[in-house]
Order: C-alpha cells, then sequence, then structure tokens
C-alpha cells in the first residue's frame, strides 16, 4: 500500500474503541492518525475479531482510545489479542478498568485524562450538593407538577449549606477542587487520602469511618481501585448516620450501592447526590419515588467546552507517544488519580 | 383585665399576618408579646373585621408582622385601619408590598429580614445557575424515567460553569453573597447596581441593558420597587441573547414574565433558572415542559437554620421597638435592600 500526499504516517495507527465521539474529535484524530474505529461500522464484527484483525495487520496498532465507562476492559486478555499496542489512552480520569500491572508488565503506557475534566466534576458535586440540601430537584418536579399553584406555600424546608461538615473522600484534583467550592459557600472541609497533604489547610483523617463520624455530607471523589472498591459500605454510612448526605461523582462501585440503597429506604441516612452507579447505564429503581435523592447520567464530566479540552489533551498526548516523548498525563499502577 | 403573674406585659400587643409559621417561631413570640393572630382562627372573620376589632381594643396593636409574599399589602388603606401601629417587620429582605413613603409620613418604622437569608439565597441562586447549565434536573428526570438504562449514554452535553461572564442586577447582601460564589467557581462577575460600589473588583455596567449584552448569564438580585419592575423586559433579554441564561431569586415581577416566557420559547434565550414568578404561587404552565428551564416554588430563603434565624431576627427587632430603641435592620424609603 502506498500513502498517498496528505495521508497520515501510516505508523500511527490508532485503536478506537469509543462509542459516541462527536464529529470534530473525530475529524481531529483522522488528520492526525490511521484510526481504527470499532463502533463506526454500521455491521460490526465482534471485538475479538475485529482486535485480531488489527493486529495481523501489516502496520498493527501502537495506541488505542478507550472510555472511562469500562465498556471494554483493559485486560491481559486485551493486551495480547494486540501484542503491538504500546499506549492506551483513556477519556477518563479515573481508569479502574485498565489492569495497570498487566500494561506495566508489557510497555504499555497508560494515560489519563488529567485535570481536563476537574472543574467541571467539581461544579457537578457542588450543583448535586445544593440540590440535595435545598431540595431544588425534588421542588422542581413540585411546581411543574402543578402543586404549588393547587397547594400553595408551606413546601418543606430545606437545609443551610453554609456550616455544613463536608468530607472529602479523596482530595485529588477534583476533591482539592471541590473543597475549594465548599469554603466559598461556607462549609467546613475535611478529608481523606491515602495520604496527608501538607499544603492544604483541611482537617485529615485516616479512615473514611471516622471522616464519616465528623461529617455531615460525604462526597466522594476517589479513583476505583481494589483498595477503594465500597469504601463507603455499611460501616461508614452508619457513622454517616441518619441526618448525613452521600454525594458520589466518582465511580459506582466506590459505594456499596445495595447498602446505599437499603440505608436510604429505612431513613439511615438523609439524602444523596448520584452521579455514577454501579451497572451502568440505569440507576436503582428504588430510588426514583424518593424526594431526598438526585441522580444524574454519569454527566458530570460533560461540557461541551471539556469535551473540545479532552480531544486535544487526547490528541497532545497520542502525540507525544507517537514521538517518542513522555505522556502529558502518565498513570503509573497505584498512582492517586482523579 | 388584671395581669397574671408570667403574662407579657399588655402593651407590647403585635398583629400577627402569617399564614405559615413554626410552632417554635409561634411559641417565642407567645412567650415576649400579646399576639393577635389573624390566621390562626379557625373560623377567620375577613381582614378588614379583623383590624378594626384590633384597633378598637383597649389596647391596641403598636407592631405587625408581615410576610414577604405580599399577602397583605401595607398601604394607606392598611395603615389607616389600624392607627395605633407604629412598627412593621417583614419577615423578608424585599419590602415591595410595603408603601415605605407612606409608613413614613405617619412615622410608622420598617424592619425587615436584614441578612438572615442572603446566604440561603446566594446558595440557592448558584443551585439553579449550575443546575440550568449543566442540566442537573432535565438529567434527573432521563433517570427517573428509566430512559438512561434503555437509551444508554449520549445524553446533551451541558455548559461549562467556569469562564462564564455572569451579570449580576443589584449588588446588596445577597447580590454580594452570590458574587463570592460565583468567583470560586471560575465566573468572571460583573454588576449593575443604582451606584458604583468602590469595595468590589467587578466591572460595574450602568445599565442593565449593556451588563446584560456582555453576560453570558444574568442573575436578578434587587429588590423589587418601582424603578426595578420589569426591569429585565423584551429589551434587556434580546441584549442577552440566544445563548444567554436568566436566573432570578429576587421578585418575579423584577422581570416581565410574559416577555420571558415568549423568549424562550421562541429560543431567543438560552434558559432560564427561576425561583420567583408573577402571580405566585403557581409558574407560567408553558415552561412546564422545557428542560432548559428550572423552577422553584419561591423556596429560596427556605432552610431550618434561616428560620431559626429569622425567629430570632424578628423578636430582636420587634423588643427594640418596644424598648423605643433604634431597629436592627430598618428600611427607609429609597433605601438599598437585598
Amino acid at each position: 500500500m502506498m500513502a498517498s500526499g496528505g495521508e497520515p504516517p501510516a505508523t500511527k495507527v490508532v485503536l478506537l474503541l469509543v462509542p459516541h465521539m462527536d464529529a470534530s474529535f473525530h475529524a481531529a484524530l483522522r488528520g492526525r492518525f490511521r484510526v481504527l474505529d470499532f463502533f463506526a461500522s454500521s455491521e460490526r464484527s465482534p471485538l475479538p475479531a475485529f482486535l485480531a484483525a488489527a493486529a495481523a495487520a501489516p502496520e498493527p496498532p501502537r495506541a488505542a482510545i478507550v472510555v472511562g465507562a469500562g465498556l471494554i476492559p483493559v485486560d491481559a486478555a486485551f493486551l495480547d489479542a494486540v501484542p503491538s499496542l504500546r499506549c492506551v489512552t483513556c477519556l477518563a480520569a479515573g481508569v479502574d478498568f485498565i489492569d495497570l500491572d498487566e500494561c506495566a508488565r508489557r510497555g504499555v503506557v497508560v494515560a489519563n485524562s488529567g485535570r481536563v475534566f476537574s472543574a467541571d466534576v467539581a461544579d457537578h458535586a457542588v450543583g448535586l450538593l445544593i440540590d440535595v440540601l435545598r431540595r431544588v430537584s425534588a421542588a422542581e418536579r413540585f411546581v411543574r407538577r402543578g402543586l404549588w399553584r393547587v397547594q400553595g406555600d408551606g413546601y418543606p424546608l430545606g437545609s443551610k449549606i453554609g456550616g455544613r461538615r463536608v468530607g472529602i473522600v479523596g482530595l485529588g484534583n477534583i476533591g482539592s477542587q471541590i473543597a475549594k467550592r465548599l469554603q466559598a459557600l461556607g462549609c467546613t472541609v475535611f478529608y481523606n487520602s491515602r495520604t496527608r497533604k501538607d499544603s492544604v489547610p483541611y482537617r485529615y483523617f485516616t479512615s473514611v469511618h471516622d471522616l464519616a463520624a465528623e461529617s455531615d455530607v460525604l462526597v466522594v471523589a476517589c479513583a476505583l481501585n481494589k483498595a477503594t472498591r465500597h469504601i463507603v459500605g455499611k460501616d461508614v454510612l452508619e457513622a454517616l448516620g441518619k441526618d448525613g448526605v452521600i454525594v458520589n461523582i466518582s465511580r459506582g462501585a466506590n459505594v456499596d450501592q445495595a447498602e446505599l440503597v437499603r440505608a436510604l429506604q429505612e431513613g439511615r441516612i438523609a439524602g444523596a447526590g448520584l452521579d455514577v452507579f454501579e451497572n451502568e447505564p440505569g440507576a436503582p429503581g428504588e430510588l426514583f419515588s424518593m424526594d431526598n435523592v438526585v441522580m444524574t447520567p454519569h454527566v458530570a464530566v460533560f461540557t461541551a467546552e471539556s469535551m473540545s479540552d479532552l480531544r486535544d489533551h487526547t490528541i497532545a498526548n497520542l502525540e507525544a507517544f507517537f514521538s517518542g516523548e513522555p505522556l502529558l498525563t502518565p498513570v503509573l499502577p497505584h498512582s492517586p488519580v482523579m
């Protein structure tokens, strides 16, 4: 096969394993790389066949772009299927579905979305917190159903934001941005993370349980990994207590969802603001009738501006890889991310 | 009638013209004042008869407590009906339904809720702003209807909060608190008010029209009076433009609601977050099907904590009045409030 004039160098072959991507992102990738797009074909072959064909090509892919939803786990089997891969770039901060140890063992570098989404996720977390405490979405339903006109004033009181003690689980890029916003709202910020940060003025807790016991609101903002899976379980919910509120903008599996649902059903916690769930897409139906719960469909990262930033950031990581330069936002095994 | 041991001095007679009031507020008032409660009687006499009876009593009321909803306008007719009144305390920051000139002419002092609600209203304004830009309530409906599970990912993108130019109409207690929160969210704050404030770093606009033209979001936080009624009308909405968003947490009549509804229907502005409306209770039915509108039932002040603060503040104002001391939060004709 001969390279024609404007065609990108054939060695820059990228596997694209992303179901939804806007046109400008697609165009930007195709302008720079030879893109093998799994989700593009209308008569799509199964993933193993697609990967086998890619791997057997004269110029097999050296990089892959994957999404954070974990649709396609990057595990030993995946890496075995495409042994030419040397770089995986993830369109999310959380890389819980990527086996970082396996990647490291095979010399595959991994990049995530870095800080591209941090501000948007922090904004969404604060929006969920205000929404739950001040009953915004519930009040919205009350108005939209015409009940305000019929029932008049006397809608149930919300809770004041100022003065609330908010415990943040994971004080990475996102957690730090959440903390900054909460300070402007007059909240007292506490945190738990793997290590104490000397650079921040917030009180540190070595355990999530103790953090929950001292907090009115627990905001989960840590990466999902073996150590954090179900880090908010029955005992932490119990420590948070019946006036406590959970906000989760990280990964659904950081919270034991079955326990959370039970605690909400039994009034053992006061409410929840959730952008992420176990078994997405979809949220537990038991929550659909609860006015003290606010649910969004994993959109904390979804703004037009962040998608444009993500495009530029992803291309910059791939260009760095193909040029033999260090990645902009490498993720190593056991490195703190999010 | 002889005063018994624990009875409050009979001269501290207070007209209570408040339909909804929690038990602790009632109890606190009755512990200190002789309360004539218009809304308490189950077989309620019409207001004129109630006021006439109060005025004709051996010890007529010298103070009145009124609500912000403007249920009972404090105008010349009202003041004529109870000529013994010398003090009106309002359970709101906005006193648009009180004729301040008439009160001043008759030597009736007026107090409002001061800063009791400022933080809560500012929090709610920020909640509405995040909600509209990030589509929280709309996303909530999408999840709650089970559409996420059925349709999967690909929910429409929201807009980034950071970098937005937010114009605040009225930089009083509430507007200032909103500005502080918006700065933490990375917004650029502009403002309009009757006079430029030398103490703030935000860019000042002499006209609301010019403010709207330079802003992505217009937050209405001014008092309602003759000068501000419909201050956001057709021309201001046009200046704000099709990508612009309105947030109103002040009074419904500060916005020309019919024009706002038309602008939303015709896509001439991008969205609205509204806690207040013309002709409350109730919001325009035309908005009920719009995903770019968030509506709450005039609850920006409603937290358990602010209600407790309001109780203490109101009693302090009344105690000051009955002791011949200056009110804590007097409102004079043409004084900037909110």
